[in-house]
């Protein structure tokens, strides 16, 4: 028998080769690339013993039968679009886990007391439409009319690009999960952090998907000649900015879990002779804990005021967007840890900072997460990687999390 | 007779009305609008009794002789053109004001001991060939053959732009002043800067030129998930930008008469969810006195390595460019400060920061300037502005000032 681990490997790179951008991955919503790899991953699917479907939307779903029917269903799986010139693993990887998981039982002659859906979201990381989740949120009959009203950067509406893929936008709400069938979803996803690496710990168990505050800053002092303006009479933008920015590193650096970004900076006129006269910044806040984040932000938004008062410079830290944190399952958590005790000396909880289909899901069922470990951290780039060894014990605690589900399930 | 401040303050508008683009002030080199801004200021140069002349670049120089033949020479003046969506003054007011010094030699039938030139220089502000004070280089024999295949971003070259506007590239040399005949240059403009206002002063005296040294900062750290990455872990460039720019700014308000400018920055990838991984900024850095200048710049060298070692952030500084301060003739600006006691309670001496035709004529003669008042210290901007009772004293002054060099001219 051949490796399971370097079959996912293959997987992946046979997945990667798949892509609307020459030299690059990306697959997008809707494209040719998002219906070669459909086809694949269903390929896949059969082959391990999955009945295939494609949703009104385009989600990939291959249904494992329980030991009785009809059986409450196990949803797992991730996504298979990806970000543009993104990595390999971000997102196929829980789909060709979860089909590695089923390979498992069907070579074992296993049936649970409960089926399997393998699940490959559509068009989870918002490429086309700067929206996130699409796919899931259509699973969750979260998918609102306004949504299908978007529009991508050639003026095709998300209905029209559904219907293009031979999708059925009329038929979404008739397409979602039946929620009171459902037992749970369970996603395992590249860590996209260091978090695991620095641990020296192959997999770790996901507490909860942080929730976000996006606010948008815009310092505004007055642009002059940087040769002929003393310092004690600037009102520079940037150099409040620059306070601003090391005062929100230093609260963050503070608050456990906490992590605040300003990732996005714009100075005016941005000129080398001239003392910037308005910076406009953006600053990413994220916990685990609603409660954590809102003060945070709150205090962000005092230190602008305070930092822009001193240098006589005006400030608008305005709240863009904020969702709130989805908290794992603790019973499917628990279980992802019983399973995971099996193959690591040591558990690691740790928060997922980034947006996930489990968040979605998480509103109609219990949801939960196992995270594999990600070379130096890096995601959203070729250099994505985890390793093969990685990859083995994550298949072997999905299967152990299934066969303790499965000796629970009477008691859940 | 009508108020002189009043003339100038209407040739200012004249002037200011001359532009290549419609609904803002714009001349730069070459233009139709310098054509035409040329022959406005030879008719007041006329009227004013200066014998008129165009030289091979494109100056515009207005002859009034001395009370013997052949007189040694003293140029007054300064430029034509200005910025894009300028303001009116800088550059323009120190020619009219100059022609305005000759209509009261005239009006009161004096001769001086020496002749005077009023220069209206060519492209000082070096939009078109992002090569500043071309007309005055030429005129003081400092234009080099490589300036004149300077190309446009039209492709065209400085040669075929003097030759298109009826000058003569092969002749510049031929063009240039003979230095043996200059007594010295003085330069009246508005001082850019908020210093004369602070001062409540309608002039001030120039010490010296600044010197100026350009560095382009790159910092390196690693682009990261904005979620994902805990702050301990990260190398984020944009805080170690913004370290070093307040460190920056902390030094240079400590010495005096120094200033510098981070005025461009532009961070990688600049996207709200990821923490930049790369960030280039632009340090301006000036002071009257090279050796404060120098020490400075590498005061933030050292800073930019320290703050990145203890980040684990690479960091390149690198000094881009770099011009010596020009000092002012203390013999003229003698006699300007001796002139302006009789206007104005007391005496501002003060560095310029920005660069001026002063810089180059300095190189082959002694060279003065006389600033005045600019509102709110704007400049490079429409909202430029100086006030008519400030052009009566400039006016005054520079008058003073030619009576008492006549008077010294024996001693000189």
């Amino acid at each position: 028998m051949r490796d399971p681990a370097a079959i996912i490997m293959q997987r992946i790179e046979a997945l990667a080769s798949i892509s609307e951008e020459a030299g690059r991955l990306t697959r997008t919503f809707g494209s040719p690339a998002m219906r070669r790899a459909n086809r694949l991953v269903a390929s896949w699917m059969c082959e391990a013993g999955l009945e295939v479907r494609e949703d009104a939307i385009g989600n990939l779903i291959g249904h494992y039968p329980g030991a009785t029917r009809p059986s409450r269903i196990l949803l797992l799986g991730s996504h298979l679009d990806t970000v543009r010139n993104a990595g390999k693993f971000d997102g196929p990887l829980g789909v060709i886990l979860a089909i590695a998981c089923v390979e498992h039982l069907r070579r074992n002659q296993l049936r649970l007391p409960f089926a399997l859906e393998v699940c490959g979201f559509a068009e989870e990381e918002g490429v086309r439409y700067q929206s996130a989740c699409l796919g899931s949120r259509a699973a969750a009959g979260l998918l609102a009319d306004t949504d299908l009203r978007r529009t991508d950067a050639c003026g095709v509406s998300m209905a029209d690009a559904i219907r293009r893929f031979g999708g059925q936008p009329a038929r979404l709400k008739q397409a979602r999960f039946d929620a009171r069938r459902l037992l749970g979803y369970v996603e395992a996803h590249i860590e996209q952090g260091p978090v695991l690496e620095e641990k020296k710990l192959a997999v770790g168990i996901v507490t909860a998907i942080a929730g976000q505050s996006r606010f948008q800053c815009t310092f505004t002092g007055r642009a002059a000649h940087a040769g002929t303006t003393p310092m004690r009479l600037r009102r520079d933008a940037l150099c409040a900015a620059a306070e601003f920015i090391l005062a929100v590193e230093h609260y963050a650096a503070r608050k456990a879990g906490l992590v605040a970004t300003a990732g996005q900076i714009q100075a005016e006129p941005n000129a080398s002779n001239v003392i910037p006269g308005m910076v406009t910044l953006t600053l990413d806040v994220r916990h685990q804990t609603d409660s954590v984040r809102r003060t945070a932000g709150e205090r962000f938004q005092k230190l602008a005021r305070h930092i822009a008062a001193a240098r006589r410079v005006n400030v608008s830290a305005q709240l863009v967007q904020q969702t709130p944190s989805v908290a794992c399952s603790p019973k499917l958590s628990g279980l992802l840890e019983r399973a995971a005790k099996l193959h690591q000396p040591e558990i690691v909880h740790l928060p997922s900072g980034a947006g996930h289909d489990a968040a979605i899901l998480a509103r109609i069922t219990p949801a939960a997460m196992l995270f594999i470990r990600c070379k130096e951290g890096i995601s959203h780039h070729p250099d994505e990687s985890a390793s093969r060894r990685d990859l083995r014990v994550a298949l072997a605690v999905l299967n152990d999390f299934l066969r303790l589900l499965a000796n629970e399930y009477g008691r859940l």
